[in-house]
């Protein structure tokens, strides 16, 4: 399934994109997209509903992000073996993690709005995985029975925060709007090849990203495992999963980063699109 | 006022202290303390009521956090210019950010149980701040405007998972259970003194950390300032603005490290007591 959440920011009603690719509303069949509704005996119901009999949703709202109330939102560093080659960075020895403000998440193709002082903001296309159950301490080979579906997040981030303000990363990886997610989150059982998905992200119609998610350092059953021997992994939590080659701070002969105006777009294979256009605070 | 909440974990209602330290219920008057309750409208309308008033709550029953469903969990690195000269640290430009798990959060009593393969698991006492109003570029002139009141946190820390593990700050201070917050949300108002609050933490009995939020090196204010202009401060968020010397990391002639069985116990001067036991997963 590929469900989603529709209409305005704060108040979104759940939905579900049928085969034709129409969008459909499931408010009479399940509250919201948050954690609770995310294990598998609730989405079973859904998916047993006919979409032909569910409402059709009039028009192309705004779509939100694809979970409500996100408790964690943790990201995972330098994770694609050629982005660690392109960066001269060492391969790590475990995820790196570090975490992104849930009150940073915003719908698939909301404004990406640059706060006061940014002056380098900077794409990060990433695979997001979405929990369904909670997860502790368990092994890589159970570890893909926890996940509910997964998502694109755009990990936006503002280097000069990142990396000149003092403290940790999270500085330049949490300015609000700085985490567009969705457009749906796809159950797992439509991604069968997981560790085989293809990627990109243009700016402005450029090309500027292109990967696969099999070269990721730590594939998604190892980060699952990895974090859940540090806690528990709650339902409606969601792992950035790291970005492929391709973000503006690296670019030759020397860095661009994102200004006002510019159109950001997003792919990976079988989950859809984001678009986000770029503004800043006055 | 000293509001709290008692009960089960995730269920707990919500009550307060009267002045002669009883606790009164307060479930006819506020859902909860999340968030949506904490701006001064709010408070306004508690403050009205006459405690005597108010059903008195039998026994001592369990104290869970003081704020329900925190969104972010922030952190201020090495905020103390005593515990910084202490650590042979240089004294930081900017306010040290780093994000704990809120699902580490837990009340200001409970056991602090070490995940399997802790062993140094540290303690950390800290000044915690609760946002009452949203909070986005404000100067220090203003920031305290933004706040519902104070309590005390517990930055439980696992150093090695912290320094060892790849990544940021954050896979230390994430364990579940190493977020202890409360007993009390002490209302702005009842602090005046805010940079002038002795505080002090015993393991075992025995004085390990002791110092006063005078010699933090940015204050309250200063944190707000710098953080609201990075993201948006949300009410129910809390952050936690760093610990005074005395942490086992530093302790002579070797560190020392918490044990299953260990008894810590917190005061800040105005806002209570925590005492936990330290136990440890099987």
């Amino acid at each position: 399934m590929k469900l989603l959440r529709y209409g305005p920011a704060g108040a979104e009603k759940p939905g579900m994109l049928d085969e034709a690719g129409k969008l459909r509303d499931l408010s009479a069949h399940v509250p919201d997209f948050t954690g609770a509704m995310l294990n598998d005996a609730s989405l079973a119901k859904l998916r047993a509903l006919d979409p032909e009999s569910l409402p059709l949703v009039e028009g192309a709202p705004r779509l939100g992000p694809c979970v409500g109330n996100i408790g964690k939102f943790m990201c995972i560093g330098l994770n694609y073996s050629d982005h660690a080659e392109e960066s001269g960075m060492a391969i790590p020895k475990h995820p790196n993690l570090f975490f992104k403000a849930n009150s940073a998440i915003v719908g698939p193709n909301d404004d990406v709005v640059m706060p006061r002082g940014s002056t380098h903001t900077d794409w990060e296309l990433e695979l997001g995985v979405v929990i369904g159950k909670a997860a502790k301490y368990v092994s890589k080979a159970e570890a893909l029975d926890y996940v509910a579906g997964y998502c694109i997040c755009n990990d936006v981030s503002e280097r000069h925060f990142q990396n000149n303000l003092t403290g940790q990363w999270t500085k330049g990886k949490s300015c609000d709007t700085y985490g567009p997610t969705g457009p749906w989150l796809v159950t797992r059982d439509e991604v069968p090849d997981l560790q085989n998905l293809s990627m990109s992200l243009d700016v402005n119609g450029e090309r500027r990203q292109a990967g696969n998610t099999s070269t990721m350092i730590f594939t998604v059953a190892e980060i699952i495992e990895h974090l859940s021997h540090l806690f528990t992994l709650h339902p409606g939590d969601v792992i950035s999963t790291g970005t492929p080659p391709g973000v503006g701070m690296g670019m030759k002969p020397e860095p661009v980063y994102l200004k006002k105006g510019d159109v950001m777009e997003l792919r990976i294979e079988g989950l859809g699109e984001q678009r986000q256009r770029v503004g800043e605070d006055a």
